[in-house]
């Protein structure tokens, strides 16, 4: 079993008026956060007050594009160009890091949200074009994508890419998370075991098929009602198999390095 | 008369389908311009449509932040906290400054729009809090204020701060300009005059009071539908009096080495 | 002591993913409320949702315009002319009034919401642009204003105006409300104790002062954390001096007619 | 050939600062006007002011509801459920009926807008949906739709529908049209030559495919580059063919009347 491995959550979907999740008692539960950067969620007070728990927790802070849809929270599918899908992430991702450069606070990473993940999950030049712009943009920035043949494309470019499964979301049989339009409570052991069954190196899909699956990071979602009890189920499963939680860029490296050594191995075996 | 300063001008102001100033004619006519983000005017394409003129042109890019009002195109003034205000600054300063990163475009400086300006102007808290928030997140790229007491007062707080004038907006007796709410052709000649009188160290009001000023940089508004003419009748009003346009950095980087060898002169001067 | 008045408060605040409010608990408490209409809060689906609690409650639905400022919710000030204050109010009344149609439902009156009620109290070409408005587009639909002197001002035009005051909120020695960012919980007996006052025709300000007041309705925060008990605590106050409740259309009818007969009275007194 | 047709316009489509299409000369050459209504184009004044002019030109003035998207022009596909669409469509119907009404105009139609009106081609349910809402709110008022089975579908629900054709886009085989991102200027002789096609009860497909198509309504885009040209030679065809012009009721009216004659006849066909 994979022995280490990102914990991500989505955090700073508050907006305005309006408050939603628990980013108090969320954040410190993940190594990874998604900073939602206000076309679906998310307003410069908002966003900072969630840079403000990330960095007082130690956790690492990403970027959280969407759709400019606030009505939709971002999660009803709208026509994009690559191009358009890039500059809405790279525009996005740009807001809240000058906010973060004033806290002194780096952004690690750039996940896109809802039906904008959607897109780059059905749509791999979308994927393309956003994680290439994003490594032009911000050098060493990884785009986290659903882990799969995309994400491997992506990767194959020179992009450095986060590939993610999910603990709390059903998988179709081509692999595909089902979104839900609301999130409910889930059941928090079976999320802990479908986290341990990535590690494992598959998940099973709603009709029971099983989907080999390699993952860097394993997202939760924030807004979930239970998404504490969840993510405290899914630390205490790691914990008892061992398996160590780090944020992406720490994975990420521990990932090419063990690739190295496997190349480097296979490179000596001839002899 | 002073022998140096920067000439800019708003651009990028259009929205989506709608189309707004003439970037290609007017960006090259003046030495820094001010690319609107998002909140007032500007979609990501039309701001990397700016940035592009710009880079090619060889003109300094600069952000242009304004309030969340497109209906209002940011005229409309609207309640902020020097807070609110300085995050509306970052917010937008950031997302123009990566879709700049992506094209090696540096951004240069940031000049509020609008009636976000004219909050500035009107309540000294909120110029300092911009300036103190850009220069933190941004070292080194100046915030462009009203020429007056308050740019003076941030500009002792250490904040790299560059002296605005108009020469195509009136004046009131207090120094303060007098917004139009949809800017129209106004004589080029006059605006050149003002502008020349403003390098001699005044501006006439509207009822003739000559108001002292000293700026770094002189604005022209791109949607003003001669804005064309009008950059040409400063232009060459300037080339006739040998004063040199440079962008907002030669201007500053000047100034400061004046008031530099102006001190060291005064300083050795009592031998 | 005024024996009959409407009691009013807000609802229908949520947006999409965002819920704000009890309105299933609030509306069945008053006799009038005011839904939120797009512009500050409230989409399609969180409207038709507030129409339908109010119908089957039996309680009055009128229409609550704010600025166009989600993230502000509408309390943060914006310079609108009068026009534009009135077209705002009709846009969103309109918005309203429709959904409320295929519903079967009435619109019986109209209420600014936030700073833009605001401003109907510090500018009166405000208010009577906007009470002008709706009376010319809905003959008989009644605008709500703060209780004072510009609504006497409107109601003279021949506009039906209800003069609104406040059981919640603190009052200035002007007779201003003073507005809170963020609404808190209140002191139910002390909201209950400013609505008797009200009755009686004064309301105290924050600094001691009795300030002559003469409302139709009183108002309620629906989002204010222990709505149910302030209003609860209302009602229980009006029940123990024999007050009754009305919708703002029976208590205007009851003034008018009273006010007549106090006419009549007063014209064949002298015989 | 058909004898009646009504012609059909959108305008209104100007926002804020930004204007666009030419209505003051667009609106007088047609009988029905489409005004956008503020989600995707269209502010308060702005609507107001194409009512105004229709008022004025005697032209039958409707609403034409948008997606939520000012920066796509309404011409992103943007996922809705049915209920979605019709509130979308009630919503802005609604807002701009209240500011008809203050002026004493009737708001006469309701045309779904780009890819809202995509969706009601694509979408059945989304058709029927909107056309039951509209006629539930305001009965009599029918709903603008393509010619062809879905607007056939709907009708039988007893819901008023206007078919519509038009004259400067192409279609493909299945008899749908082909949207242009950015209208472009088109041949007006091929557009004037396509209306009378439409008359004669067919249009060709760009593959060259007779389609067979029957509707009450032309429509030509108001924002093309050359929408005067393209009206004015419509007009001429027309006149030249003795085609006369009416608003859509009155199409309606004639359609339903000969509708009820040929039924007459086929009853008492059997004598």
């Amino acid at each position: 079993m994979q022995g280490l491995v990102d914990l991500n959550a989505d955090a700073g979907e508050s907006f305005g008026r309006w408050k939603l999740g628990d980013d108090e008692r969320v954040i410190p539960l993940v190594t990874s956060v998604n900073i939602a950067c206000g076309w679906h969620a998310g307003d410069p007070a908002t966003m900072r007050a969630a840079l403000r728990i990330a960095r007082d927790a130690g956790v690492a802070a990403g970027a959280h594009p969407g759709f400019p849809d606030l009505a939709g929270f971002g999660r009803r599918a709208l026509t994009m160009s690559p191009r358009e899908a890039a500059d809405a992430c790279l525009y996005q991702f740009g807001a809240l890091r000058a906010l973060a450069d004033e806290m002194g606070v780096a952004i690690t990473h750039v996940k896109p949200h809802g039906a904008l993940y959607g897109l780059t999950v059905r749509d791999p030049a979308v994927a393309e074009a956003v994680g290439t712009a994003v490594a032009a943009a911000a050098p060493g920035v990884p785009v986290v994508l659903l882990a799969g043949p995309t994400a491997d494309r992506v990767a194959e470019l020179g992009v450095p890419v986060v590939r993610e499964a999910f603990a709390d979301l059903d998988y179709d049989d081509a692999g595909h998370i089902i979104i839900e339009p609301d999130p409910v409570a889930k059941d928090p052991q079976a999320c802990a075991q479908q986290a341990l069954s990535v590690l494992r190196g598959k998940v099973h899909s709603v009709s029971g098929t099983a989907v080999p699956v390699r993952a860097d990071s394993i997202c939760l979602h924030g807004d979930r009602p239970n998404a504490v009890e969840v993510a405290r189920a899914v630390r205490d499963a790691f914990a008892a198999e061992g398996v160590e939680l780090a944020a992406m860029r720490a994975v990420l490296a521990d990932r090419d390095s063990g690739a190295a050594s496997a190349a480097g191995t296979a490179e000596t075996a001839p002899a």
